[in-house]
């Protein structure tokens, strides 16, 4: 046995408990690693600074140092995200429906969680604590693989959870990291088919993909999000604006913005010219096409066609002129990534036909994509935006970190 | 683009119009399929001789041979499943729920089809329609890739199908068949990620393990069963005994058939004693442990390793002593491949704790295992019995061919 698998072993084992614990216990580990995380801050830091320190060696770009440092005021907003968390519902152990057969047998589906979860995320400390305490809360026990850049920082983060747990009787194994960040190690987490439910990469498109196509595990790809906004002829030019500015720039690094806008070709001069301005203002670099430059001022160069499956994150936006809202559904269903779409019409027949065409995880009409969010949704915090269709689609809160089972009380019934 | 590509791309592009049809138009198509069906009786029976034929020659096994086989009353059977089928409830286009949120955004979770379904099949004729008919209510296209056997047989019925689809009014490529039969296409489809969202392999658990290794494309794993029941020291071993015969030998060839019991020690001797007579009528073989052999009569031999992880789908059943309930249920939950498993006793504690521990699809306290199965549990025909925990778990029916989408409808909101 590899030390790989002994963990996922361990994991699995301590699975079997956690799955039948009740909502006291799991919010009282969630409460003890909130404690313990809030006494140990020095610790924490002291732990981060390590890793911060071997980046800046290794020379990582400042966004992605900006993800891997904590300061006190994050580990606020971590202590804060584990209460969010124990204030949710618990929804293990709910039974779904339950029905009586003509043979006298009573059917029941019930909530259980999906069991052991398997994690890979890259060097941002904050997402252990976040996913360690979500799959708590719903059940089910994990295995984390952060990125090797944090490996100090989780493996204080880790020690706490561990504490934590211990402190409230469940089993230490229930979040378990593993600690080899080589590549090795993310592969063999791919194939532990034997303890693992399930796998969540949560990061950039590029890992997503790789586990995606990779593992034997049964993977939900999260994350991607090539979305759009199609402007209508029939829309309000202002209220599009206003949308596309926020979609856009209100936060370009997360996967809610938007990464392309279509224009029909009717407004397309008059809309660029009250949209441009404002795009200026946050030095948008605009990718259009042909018809579009004409108007998209100085900011503007030549889209390829990469342009119309590239995830920017980034102050960068394309944009493409379409004849009609046919065009714009067809070109939509064939770049996005199933994250999350929204037409900005007054037409009610062309609103309609947008919600019902538009093959994605969320679809609007006359509002920002920047709202896919579980808590946005009202679905609590979340593992993330799932953009596969099965399982579940779009924010992942904790009751999509479930599945069920059937329970059947019978007397004797044969077939 | 390769000849699997294409139809790839001709299945996706028919799933755009078959995921917003109502099933007024889906009705009429399975209405037209099963007239078609029933009139060209003889050009279906003349292709399935060929097939018959060719089989022959290479000398497949009666048991495969019978499957492979069509008659006029499997084609009855064939007709009365379409017509089933039909009769079910469309759930496309239900909205589960719709909240207003705090800001004014109405969200509503509303149920679609998966889109593109890969089925991977082996010589079964009948799958083909069935598969094919639950594609399409369900609002899904598919491409369907048969065992190459039954490769006439598959040309002529979906032809049929396609018959059918184009006199309703939709698209012929809503049900698309890999003519060629080699290993390479099956693979190619395993890989076909850009067009299908989901694969289901259909058949033995060789088939379902290759395609779960294999493929990138999303797989649910259906009907691998290696069921148990466990006999307790406060079971009614009358009770226990026609459970165990019913499970094992109402139709041992399917994955809801018990293949092993679990005995506690307490009884061993008592319930052998009473349940051996009744195996031995049905030429029952029995692989026992060391313990239970003594008390197993004529036709038992003693068990290795390998009989505690095989699925049988014969006149065969291991035997496995233990002292508790817990030992069942540990031994349970490292053998079993999450199908079916059933409790027999009337101890109350004892019940609720296999039905709370036991991971399994479907949980039984005091009934056969059998009744895993969509008509069963009341969900109408089914694709197969899922034994994975995300998306769906246990029977499949039309519901569990479904995913949804989130319709947000705003009026200039920003985040």
């Amino acid at each position: 046995m590899t030390e790989i698998e002994k963990l996922g072993e361990k994991t699995k084992i301590a699975s079997f408990d956690l799955r039948i614990a009740g909502s006291t216990i799991k919010n009282d580990a969630l409460d003890f690693i909130s404690q313990l995380i809030d006494k140990n801050r020095d610790q924490i830091l002291t732990s981060n600074n390590i890793d911060i320190n071997n980046a800046k060696e290794t020379g990582m770009s400042p966004a992605m140092l900006d993800r891997l440092t904590l300061s006190n005021s994050r580990i606020d907003d971590i202590i804060k995200g584990i209460k969010e968390v124990k204030s949710q519902n618990d929804p293990i152990g709910q039974v779904i429906k339950m029905d009586q057969r003509p043979n006298g047998l009573i059917v029941g589906k019930k909530r259980v969680p999906l069991g052991v979860i398997g994690i890979i995320y890259e060097a941002r400390p904050n997402v252990t604590i976040d996913a360690a305490c979500l799959c708590l809360k719903s059940g089910n026990t994990c295995i984390l693989r952060g990125g090797k850049e944090s490996i100090n920082s989780n493996i204080a983060l880790v020690n706490l959870i561990k504490q934590g747990l211990g402190k409230s009787g469940l089993s230490k194994d229930c979040v378990n990291l593993i600690k080899d960040t080589n590549r090795e190690s993310a592969k063999e987490l791919m194939h532990l088919d034997k303890y693992l439910d399930v796998l969540i990469p949560r990061g950039g498109s590029g890992l997503i993909r790789t586990v995606a196509k990779e593992s034997s595990v049964p993977v939900i790809r999260t994350g991607e999000g090539i979305c759009h906004i199609y402007v209508d002829d029939d829309a309000d030019l202002q209220m599009a604006t206003e949308i596309l500015i926020n979609a856009k720039c209100s936060r370009p690094s997360v996967c809610n913005a938007v990464e392309c806008v279509l224009v029909n070709s009717n407004i397309l001069e008059n809309f660029l010219s009250i949209v441009v301005p404002q795009l200026e203002k946050y030095n948008v670099e605009l990718r259009c096409d042909k018809e579009s430059i004409r108007y998209a001022g100085k900011n503007a160069i030549s889209a390829n066609e990469d342009d119309w499956d590239t995830e920017y994150d980034d102050y960068i936006l394309a944009i493409k002129t379409v004849k009609n809202i046919n065009e714009a559904i067809m070109f939509i269903n064939e770049h996005n990534t199933g994250h999350s779409e929204s037409i900005i019409t007054n037409n009610y027949i062309k609103a309609q036909m947008f919600l019902n065409k538009i093959d994605a995880s969320a679809v609007y009409i006359n509002a920002s994509t920047r709202f896919t969010d579980g808590g946005e949704f009202g679905l609590g915090a979340e593992i993330g935006i799932s953009t596969q269709k099965i399982h579940a689609r779009g924010p992942m809160g904790i009751e999509e970190m479930t599945s069920y089972k059937y329970i059947i009380y019978g007397n004797g019934q044969v077939r």
